[in-house]
């Protein structure tokens, strides 16, 4: 039997839990420093005087990390074709150094292209949680998947 | 005369130019295999036979130079205070090994909080625009910035 996932196999409401990312004040500043080099990401001094009180990750760094999760695990290994775009991005609360943050994803909805046979589309619910329960980072996906062959 | 930016500065429909961002094969590879390592992006000949015909960027890479540029760029030099998300991004073109994307920023919409007197709200288009000028990236971001002390 094959683990490899095709659109067929993409079912609305399931949710799957991608496994957890550690944000440290290191991997924060690094990312930052590449792609987001603001004061309140790289600086600890200035983050402190800032209104967020302390160092706080790129939310693109965040974003990044549920794409990692979601590529690298078990759910990962899918037939995937490239995505169009995402909706409504959403940094809702501050991640800071020592966070391990789980990810999960729940699959909105699934259907056919109408103009390219050879793949499907799937829309889904992406989240990373902190340790209180509460969502820091949602995203809505679009993504196209390849058909099982016959 | 200060060269810091407060929400004051921001006027709809002014467009400025953030400059541009070279993408390789390396930094390609060396993206994607952090964040998203999807065969399209960190396998050459892996790409060569997926539809897009050769190795592509991560659409997460387009954006983090993206955000780069914007952050480096003198427009970066803001007080900003950070993102409650992004609607509206999308990968329109496929961003490959050599391309030279320069980015810009459009302010749709500003207005004052009104629950926090020390801030304002800019809405904005980013966009990263290839060599026949169309745009490979866009998306929507709303961003709070400082307001200028009296």
């Amino acid at each position: 039997m094959s683990s490899i996932r095709y659109w067929e196999d993409f079912r609305p409401g399931e949710t799957h839990a991608l496994g957890s990312y550690e944000f440290t004040a290191e991997t924060i500043v690094a990312f930052a420093r590449d792609w987001d080099p603001q004061p309140m990401h790289v600086d600890l001094e200035a983050a402190k005087r800032s209104p967020y009180g302390g160092l706080i990750a790129s939310g693109w760094h965040t974003t990044a990390a549920y794409m990692r999760l979601l590529v690298t695990s078990t759910f990962g290994n899918a037939v995937s074709l490239g995505s169009p775009g995402i909706d409504q991005l959403r940094w809702l609360k501050p991640v800071r150094p020592g966070d391990v943050l789980p990810a999960r994803i729940t699959v909105l909805e699934t259907r056919a292209s109408e103009s390219r046979p050879d793949r499907g589309i799937v829309r889904s619910r992406g989240e990373m949680v902190n340790q209180a329960g509460d969502v820091v980072m949602q995203l809505e996906a679009v993504n196209f998947f390849g058909r099982r062959p016959d």
